[in-house]
């Protein structure tokens, strides 16, 4: 395979962001000459459970909670089941009857399916939607508060449109009711605060493959005091909350990377705002039949993500022109290849199918330029012109 | 903390191995270059699919299976967790009463604290005991099934003695009973073989830190057709059987370290006994009563293990004099440090609390020498005397 990625113009930060290549030298001796397991009472142990005991301080620095709250995982996929499966196996363990989860028709598949496994198994699970443009509103979540409602979970940024939610009010409501709320904050991470006060959780999920961390690590913070059972039984890592060897190179990776995300955040959400509004800009004045799906760019929005549909294509065909003009992008989520499902997030906006399978998610980040989104602009619009071309009486002249 | 990695003698290759530095390199590019999300459909994606798929396809030859048997996950914990729980989820589904599980009492605790879990949900838990050698007898197994027997799980070598364990034997009782069969082969890559077909298994753990590969990187294995429940719901990565961006990264390191392990299997295996035999035989000239813990040298033990039980010392206490000296070995398995409860694996052969206590273990591995054996046991000859003698009067004269 040709892979060009010196010309790339990467536009789906959303789905995985590369290791920030400062971050690379500072795992790598990790994996070599300081590869000791932390649990070893020797010194190459003792040094290795010092790099993780100052990865987890940083990292509780930057959630304002305390080191012993957050456990490291595989993944925020991990962390968001083990967040539902855990809090509703606790509750089992204390209640008579059935528990009751509120999540939102929006959330990423890891807690969806996650609650569909727990259905699965009996428990009752209500799905609030949405409004027209993604956005979930508190009261609703308040209105299906049930006396044996076990757990709420509403994901701080939406991956598809980049809606953001009120996670803090939702988080009054359920302190007030004293359920246990967990937020999936993948997507906020360099975009806005994940202080676990101001936010108002008990529980929150983090992959560090979003923020320039590495694939395959992630965090699952749990507020002290929070019933929960753990899933991962083993040699007592994690003070008996997730056994396994830890992954010290991956995680002082991960720890670098969320302070870096943290403490240029404003900076980011700025340039992140300046790369998509022009992005948008160019791309709704050569097509001007686009419509902007999700929150309006100056609205509760993450400022690195467009998604637009445009009538008369398919998102999927379009996508493959833009690869073939070296841009890369995607249509909803990082779904697995070949899955023509149109997205449930846009579903739950009421889009249509014909308009969901028209959509394109574009997510801008720290290493895209300026030129990158003139280049990306005239790339849409060739493509979309071609496919429109191609697709005839079906198409919508501009 | 002063670190000097080039003079450390490290003897504690079964808690972990540093990765083999010829790997690094293969897997630093999926950090910043070919980063992209094996579930996205452009170049960058599929480029990360590809490595991907031939990295499954290398380890399904190691195994001798197919690749779609294969299921990636975060090391050893998450498989043994997976598989014992996820084949009694769905014994469960499809079997009225109560299932029952036949481990070992000498299992690693990714074993014993899954199967505790699932006993405290209420299923049966038999812990078949070991001889005095540490070596499981498959009678005892067949002895131990009953019709609502689930799943026999038993892993290939011990972690902590190196006994090797009558797999093929064990499998071809689960079988012919239509069991179940999941073996723990953590300790096994590199030292006996991992095709599934001889060793008659329907589930495989393994761990690539245990081979030269990375830390926060596994494998399940799952035979096709073997009624299992997938535990991780979210992105339907893996074909749906674990859900979270795919670790491309660690998962190439772990293809290329698990190729490497068993090309160089029986070179290993020969040099491993060179070493092993050489530094026990030093030792036990010097102690003449340190007591060989688990099967003879040349009986069924993997040739880099040695575990030592030398009376009136207190193993934790030779640890930190050995790390004083800059030999890095262990009590036990790596335990959380701070554990003082005696060893199982070692009660389980029928060793006293004492002498579970003053037990050493030695685990050699690739980049150790010859020379570094003799001042290795002449480290740990000072520190004995040098402890024996601040013991006084309950020391053992030598």
């Amino acid at each position: 395979m040709s892979l060009n990625t010196a010309t790339l113009i990467y536009l789906d930060h959303a789905a995985t962001a590369p290791v920030d290549p400062e971050i690379v030298p500072l795992m790598v001796p990790f994996f070599t000459t300081r590869f000791g397991n932390p649990s070893s009472i020797y010194q190459i142990g003792q040094d290795a459970r010092a790099a993780l005991d100052q990865a987890r301080a940083r990292i509780a620095g930057v959630l304002g909670c305390r080191s012993s709250e957050i456990v490291f995982t595989s993944g925020a996929t991990e962390s968001d089941n083990q967040a539902l499966k855990g809090v509703i196996a606790a509750w089992r363990r204390s209640h008579p009857g059935t528990p009751h989860v509120i999540t939102t028709a929006i959330e990423h598949h890891a807690v969806l399916h996650a609650a569909d496994a727990l259905e699965a198994d009996g428990i009752t699970v209500t799905r609030v939607q949405c409004d027209a443009s993604g956005v979930i509103d508190p009261d609703a979540i308040a209105a299906a508060i049930r006396p044996e409602t076990a757990l709420i979970s509403v994901m701080s940024v939406n991956n598809e449109v980049g809606s953001i939610q009120p996670i803090t009010a939702i988080g009054a409501i359920a302190r007030e009711r004293g359920i246990p709320f967990h937020c999936d904050a993948v997507q906020s991470a360099g975009a806005r605060s994940l202080n676990v006060d101001e936010l108002d959780v008990d529980l929150l999920s983090l992959s560090a493959h979003k923020f320039y961390g590495p694939k395959g690590v992630g965090i699952l913070y749990v507020r002290k005091g929070t019933p929960i059972e753990f899933q991962q039984q083993g040699g007592g890592q994690e003070s008996g909350r997730r056994g396994g060897t830890e992954n010290v190179p991956l995680i002082v990776g991960m720890a670098e990377a969320l302070v870096r995300a943290e403490a240029h955040r404003e900076e980011f959400v700025r340039f992140g705002a300046s790369l998509r509004d022009n992005l948008w800009q160019r791309v709704s004045d050569e097509i001007p039949d686009a419509i902007l799906n999700g929150p309006p760019l100056d609205g509760p929005r993450v400022t690195t993500n467009l998604n637009i549909a445009i009538p008369g294509i398919q998102g999927e065909t379009v996508l493959l022109g833009l690869d073939m003009e070296g841009v890369a992008a995607s249509a909803g989520s990082a779904c697995t290849t070949g899955n023509s499902e149109p997205s449930h997030v846009l579903r739950a906006m009421g889009l249509s199918d014909e308009l969901c399978r028209a959509s394109l998610r574009l997510t801008v980040g720290r290493l895209n330029t300026m030129d990158q989104m003139a280049d990306a602009a005239d790339a849409l619009i060739t493509v979309v012109d071609r496919v429109r071309a191609l697709s005839g009486p079906v198409a919508t002249p501009r």
